[in-house]
């Protein structure tokens, strides 16, 4: 951390502050300019609030230089983390998942009809919403415990494990048998969910927010990771931006970025970040070709008649041609 | 609603679909075009998804001409909603209400030194966070219950209505003496929340999120509102754009636009947006300048030792002048 | 400027590092931890590229901490600029201006009714475009020499300075009698154009891009100063961001950050940034409130029927009760 | 085009603006609704200016169904568009092109070293800039004339055919031996530009602005073809978001998009979207499986030491490795 005083600082005030710092267990080192004087920070600055420092009067910049989150950072953990959804199933580490499933959970015919498709075209883990969370409240909310159910029994004949959005706290004893979580684009900053779910034990997946940065993202991972459940899966599912023939922009370069940053599977949602079915195909297969550790893909076997977000799924059979091509785009890489 | 028709749609399906939209109790017009059919719709469209719709094979598109918001909207409502915060203390339709104090509630003493500096300036409201949501889990979080009974105690003393965070419906039973519950930017759209929210009968202040538009916070107004709790009052607190010399950029827009689409009052905070004290003051005379119902700004003691945000609060005597300036200005305007 | 070393940095790469660096004519101060070198720029850093260095392999970070913007600086400059435009007519530094007319040159009668107008109002400048940049190729472009002739015969007649804007280097000629020569938002960096005007002599608009942040709008006026001349004027119209009822999102914070970082005049522009003529009266007073110099506003004789972005225009009408409503919003300030 | 009248219109008015409308030759359809009429417009509705529309009193809003854009357009020509860039080299409807090079031309020796590396690698077009758009005046602009001279001799003696950035008209004659002309990204509006480019034979790189949309992309391209000049190249180049972790954010859905509207060839510059060289590669191998038609990648003998863009250079080996990568995953996907 750097820390850029303003000219004229009084000697005073500038040592009262080092003394501050250095009560956190870092060490500094001073160079004094003309024009300014600079406080260069060394050793876990993890814990330094540097809103706090910026809000000093004698501050006239402060600067991190190392990242703010420690749990997710590849610097103190440089393999992959990989994570294991179910027996057989894991995730990250150059184990590549596909998650398909409709957007929201309608009937027990609906899902074991797409979980069985989905199933035979190599997904191995199904997605399906019970909880639903809508823009309108005049809008579908989803089944709710009933979805649950029908999940859990799609689970039990299929033999699919099963990721579903949590939208709060209350509802989380419902989710005792679904094998991950999904946290909400809308919920990343739901700083009370994220830390109930680092008490528990089972994989988060932790969807990007709309207008929110890579580092966020990665902090929001921090906050259930610090309580004890590091089973943290991240996906990029667009931003909001003033593009408008795209629902969002998907943001593939985070794929990137994150697996630098961190040791933690990331996982891409072409279905979301577009809107339209017929983006899936080629934004999956780029999201293949940057590194991504798994697709979520939306599939319906009715999309018109989807009661949410219909027109961004696709039909089995679609979805069924989509991974083959995926999975063929990752043998040619695979003997890089 | 206008639907427009993907050219050569057969006129069995077309027909289908014009059925089902009238099972809405909708009305239909055709307008046939050599490369386009168009449907409009004459009546309530609320309730119809256009996603739903926009998913079918045979649409090319579907475009709101109505909003999609009916309790915050002005067309049916045309007189601005005052709201009573509390005995002598309303918002909105002309009542302007400076909310003022610190960031996070640290102890009584700055608390009750906060406040009184505060009323004697003018303020009415006193605001002061016990939950805080905080980027990294590592940051100050608020004196959680302790904070609440801090606020309550103020306010016996002073005589001022509290406004203060709630993060979480399962810490709803603590707020039942707080006179106003702030809904946060990030959880603007915490459905669940939204819709507890509007079960209960005291006034909501609801920030817009850093990634929403006009519209989605008047979807989320409407969600409180549904529920029968109708006294909402908005606020605008900046967005993220590329922009970084201020934290978030405020869109004073936001209120000229909000007046008219909505009844509901809307305030104005100039602290979290512009992320600089010294922005404060030119961005309070420019917000009460553009029609605000009321500013809420941050207010400490202490700020370079405020344990949160200290860079954007305003001391009290910063605030007394700005208050002034303001009250000048809307006196000024009043004469018109 | 401050510069962090890779871990490990080699101390011959450090040392080469260092004597290039002070080969610029800045002094270097070396902090050395556990985990990072950090290196200390002090003195001009104007000329060193941030690119570049960021591109070593040694370096982690660069930041910089002095703006590398110098002529347009108020560190350097602290006293405001005052900007001549015509005899009797100044802006900035206390000197506020209304500029205001159509859009488009239409017409002699055109002109001359809306100068006659809102010379009445109080405007002491009068606008009007020749050159049109358009987003469709189909779009009407504007009157060309015609309509600087329009201009200049107009100017002759009421005495308005005029201020039209060019969109190449090749029509320079024909603007000699032109009072203020407008740099549009899409050619804010189109630095051939700022060099070249850079050698004029005569006062420059320069309006912020659409995606520009404000140091970048202040490294376009650097452009036109470094050229010699410094008569540049600021003018904020709004960025472009995801808010859909706006145009565009008017960025009022830039006022007040500009006049910090800079001592040249700020305009703003209500009638592109928000698109719609109801929206100009209230963003017009919030400009005035938060210090804007000037306020640039299109006035029509005829909106409806304008050739181009009629929507946005007042009646001569409208536009004389807004700056009435400016004008006693400015005297009440003043008494401050 | 769709055009939603204002409740209450007079028929008077109504009738005047269809006659009005009708006389561009399109056909009129009127849907009387209890809240709301609305006026279909069928035939081709490019020329009609949908602002002018939209400032008319009595329309409540007008929405545009079809694109504005015609020879840029898929609709009237299904067929991909190849353009050739050289004897034997052709991009789109199959063709796939690396174009690299440096992003400024600095030397003969930098240039020939270049150019004989990339054109082994598989390389068919050579990239280099003479004129250099920087944000501060205080940087490297480029060698200019000489930076021209460099490029054609290089030519000369490699047979690579090249391309390079306009800043300005004035520049054209310097031009005439460049095989391809590239528009920048903050030139994108430079109307006047586009304008005389549309007058030339020669293929144009159009870069995509950093603020703007596919919509204004395909009218800028609209711009040059209106002239007669059809051979455009689409260039994504990233948008600016609010992410900080790359220079831009890349949005390769804007490669499906931009395939399904447009039958021109797309090409994308990872090196300048994300800023850094490590993530070119990723992002190249994303480009080439969404189906970019060529890829525009920075390669310099010394990256550390470039003029310009150091930072997100490849060395030669680099830029042979991914070569190769990209070139096998295309193979891979050719079989499907």
């Amino acid at each position: 951390m750097i820390i850029a005083l303003k000219r004229n600082t009084p000697s005073g005030e500038r040592e009262r502050l080092i003394s501050w710092l250095e009560s956190y267990g870092v060490r500094t080192h001073v160079s004094e300019g003309e024009y300014q004087t600079v406080i260069g920070l060394v050793g876990d600055t993890t814990r330094i609030d540097t809103d706090l420092i910026g809000g000093l009067e004698i501050v006239e910049s402060v600067t991190r230089i190392s990242e703010p989150f420690k749990k997710a950072n590849r610097k103190f953990h440089p393999d992959d983390t990989v994570i294991r959804i179910a027996e057989g199933t894991a995730i990250g580490g150059g184990h590549f998942q596909f998650i398909a499933g409709p957007c929201s959970v309608e009937s027990e015919e609906q899902m074991e009809s797409v979980a069985e498709a989905v199933k035979k075209s190599g997904a191995r883990v199904l997605r399906g919403g019970a909880f639903k969370p809508r823009t309108s409240p005049y809008d579908f909310q989803g089944l709710h415990e009933e979805g649950i159910r029908i999940l859990l029994e799609t689970k039990r004949r299929t033999g699919l494990p099963i990721i579903t959005e949590i939208m709060d706290i209350a509802h989380l004893p419902l989710f005792e048998q679904v094998d991950v979580i999904q946290v909400g684009a809308r919920n990343m900053q739901n700083f009370e969910l994220l830390k109930e779910l680092g008490r528990i034990d089972k994989p988060i997946l932790l969807k990007r927010g709309l207008a929110n940065n890579l580092k966020e993202l990665l902090m929001s991972a921090e906050y259930i990771m610090a309580g004890g459940n590091e089973r943290v899966i991240l996906c990029e599912r667009g931003i909001r931006t003033y593009e408008t023939y795209t629902r969002n922009t998907l943001d593939l370069s985070a794929v990137a970025v994150l697996h630098e940053l961190s040791h933690l599977p990331v996982v891409v949602d072409p279905s979301h970040a577009t809107g339209h079915a017929r983006y899936v195909r080629p934004m999956a297969l780029a999201a293949a070709a940057c590194g991504a550790d798994g697709l979520m893909i939306e599939v319906h076997n009715d999309p018109p008649h989807a009661l949410c977000d219909g027109p961004q799924s696709l039909t089995p059979a679609q979805f069924d041609e989509v991974a083959r091509a995926v999975k063929k785009l990752l043998e040619a890489m695979e003997g890089d």
